[in-house]
């Protein structure tokens, strides 16, 4: 029987040539969805596939598909594959990896002349990390149906430009692609990911074969006060928006420590109005982003948010909106036994994780067998310039991918 | 002997025509130094100028004079004015009001036909609000030579706009502009401005006669830490900037709590970044203002801030930079006799007032004779849409500069 061999040398040129599209002067990326930059990359990727002689396609919210046919046309893809859009000033591996362990997936399948009864397909997620267009994970959402179409593609990022605009330049940018269906059934999805933890680093194991992701919950909270002059309004008189946002910032984090460190709590947006060295602010905005393993005790501390908020207000009005929430979920325990004997029988040491953060497998899981494999990320850094990840790691999660597809796809 | 009569209606409806430029819907003005809104409100006023026989001139640091000759030409002008630009979305008054106040000075003279020795000139002094360029009060300064041109003049705003190419667009509005020396000696300069406290309207005077204007002091602060993942880096060993720069502020404002109500701290910038909803930041970039009327507190309380920040950084390193100051000052009692001779002798309830926010006048004052009154501002509320001042109190401003300006210039 002849086996997928994957080639790590090829594997990682691959990786140091999307480095290069929004490379950052300290080693990382900056490749918002669908900025020049993550459309370059998607452009160089289906020129690899077209050369392959795969087919590309793109969808109507812009997610980009590479296929390997299979002897029956009649049946759904096996799909693996990630996204190419990072955070502002990220690392080069977070989504990437995965895109380029699933391509190399289907290369060292077509090297070894494997034929298979289901096509083998590259999904390539749009705009997974979501500071540019909301929500995150926009593409595999829309694409499983979790959010409709039309609630999305209206929308502007910060600078005006229209998300619909952005995907026609994507389409523009890769002429040849085909149209693939929104929602097409998939017979399966697997994605590699970085750790951005630190456990497989701990324990030494390279593969994590993730039983379940964490759930969250997200709010907006608007604190109003009124601008002033800093030389003239006296402190007794002021309603300082940015008084009372630390105040109510202070207050949630004391509220939401954790001596078993499970928690986490997160304020990374907070703009300050008007902004002026010399003028009171009058207007805080602010994002909270609350993740715990347990829905238990994301249910109970997050029914607790709103109240801190408004003790903390000082003078201040304060309004609090939910905006997005996610259960935790559990991956189908026989693809990850199809993970773990793959991992086995190549001698890779594994382990069961859990995923802290949130991926497209989340949303495909609705419509399709679902399952993620973590590999060591150094020092647990991600969504930062310094994010790293080894060779033979990222060669170990495309040889488990080619591997599981070939099984679940069918030796035709 | 011929008295100049201040014309209430003609200098409210050029009160009025200015705020339509910039005007914001809450009834404000956005109008941001050598922004082509504060560009046309100067291209506005040289128009009343040059309809009026007045003479209209520029100098090198975008300053703009209107002159009314004297009978001795060898004489420096006796000047008076404010500046036309605001804060972001900010007050109608602030500025334009002595500016307007001035204007309708030299005109009430010249409708009396009231010949003077010296000159008279309306200055408009260029960025005093600073949210745009630094430092405010910029043209003031530089005119005085308490900062050099070439320190200010290849700086650039936020969207990369040059301050020189702003300066070149203002004379290219008003080419009939002569060109004033920088620098250039004037014989006094007297400058009418809100109050932006509560002093007059509480006591029920319209006319504040101002002794002395308070110092202040200014930081940049940096808070360094480290990006992360906000779902998988756990409390215990982020590196959290948000965290550490919300505790800071916190302990600063406590150590500069003041229970006699005169210290002034404000932090009214605060940038937070990358400032994704699910990325720990790791650097956060804020700004102190403190201001006192006694330069020995701001001095024992401002040498406390760094080590203030440094013990409250926790696990970030951070960079505190003292970017300017100054001191307190006192305006010359003559000049102060005069306004309330004056104000007495129209019949307007005066009193002594301390200025707690800084004015062009601080630095004129280095080089000639210089003096402020102020006039009542609703709620002492400024730097703030809301920001309202009443039709009488500006005609008595402009009574007063008229009446002060006549015989520090001489009649002829």
């Amino acid at each position: 029987m002849k086996y997928a061999e994957i080639n790590a040398d090829r594997l990682w040129s691959r990786q140091l040539e999307t480095d290069r599209i929004g490379a950052t002067p300290a080693g990382g990326v900056h490749r918002m969805a669908l900025t020049p930059e993550d459309i370059e990359s998607h452009r160089l990727i289906a020129e690899w596939a077209f050369a392959r002689g795969f087919a590309v396609d793109l969808d109507e919210i812009g997610n980009m598909f590479i296929t390997r046919a299979g002897s029956d046309p009649e049946l759904p893809p096996v799909a693996a594959g990630s996204h190419t859009d990072s955070q502002p000033m990220a690392g080069r591996f977070d989504g990437m990896q995965g895109v380029l362990a699933a391509f190399e997936a289907l290369e060292a399948i077509d090297d070894a002349g494997i034929r298979t009864r289901h096509p083998l397909t590259v999904a390539i997620w749009n705009n997974e990390e979501g500071p540019r267009f909301l929500p995150a994970c926009m593409g595999s959402a829309v694409y499983a149906g979790v959010i409709g179409l039309d609630k999305v593609i209206g929308q502007r990022d910060a600078d005006g430009i229209a998300l619909a605009d952005c995907i026609s330049d994507l389409e523009a940018a890769i002429p040849d692609a085909g149209r693939w269906p929104l929602g097409a059934p998939l017979a399966a999805f697997l994605e590699s990911h970085i750790e951005q933890g630190i456990e497989l680093e701990s324990s030494g194991n390279i593969i994590g074969i993730v039983h379940g992701m964490q759930g969250y919950r997200r709010w907006t909270v608007d604190v109003i006060g009124e601008d002033a002059h800093s030389g003239t309004m006296p402190a007794s008189r002021r309603r300082d928006a940015f008084v009372a946002a630390t105040d109510i910032a202070v207050a949630l984090r004391k509220a939401f420590a954790d001596d078993t460190d499970e928690m986490r709590f997160t304020i990374g947006r907070f703009e300050v109005r008007p902004g002026g060295i010399s003028v009171v602010p009058g207007h805080v905005h602010f994002t909270i982003d609350m993740r715990h393993p347990s829905g238990e005790a994301l249910e109970r501390q997050g029914a607790r948010v709103e109240e801190i908020c408004r003790e903390n207000a000082g003078r201040c009005e304060v309004k609090v909106v939910p905006t997005s929430s996610a259960e935790s979920i559990i991956f189908p325990e026989d693809l990850r036994e199809k993970f773990q004997s793959a991992a086995e029988w190549r001698g890779y040491g594994h382990q069961p994780i859990f995923s802290r953060a949130g991926h497209d497998a989340r949303h495909i899981l609705r419509i399709c067998p679902s399952g993620m494999i973590f590999i060591p990320c150094k020092d647990g850094i991600s969504h930062n310039e310094a994010e790293s990840a080894e060779k033979e790691h990222c060669a170990a999660a495309a040889q488990v991918l080619a591997d599981v597809m070939v099984e679940l796809a069918g030796r035709a």
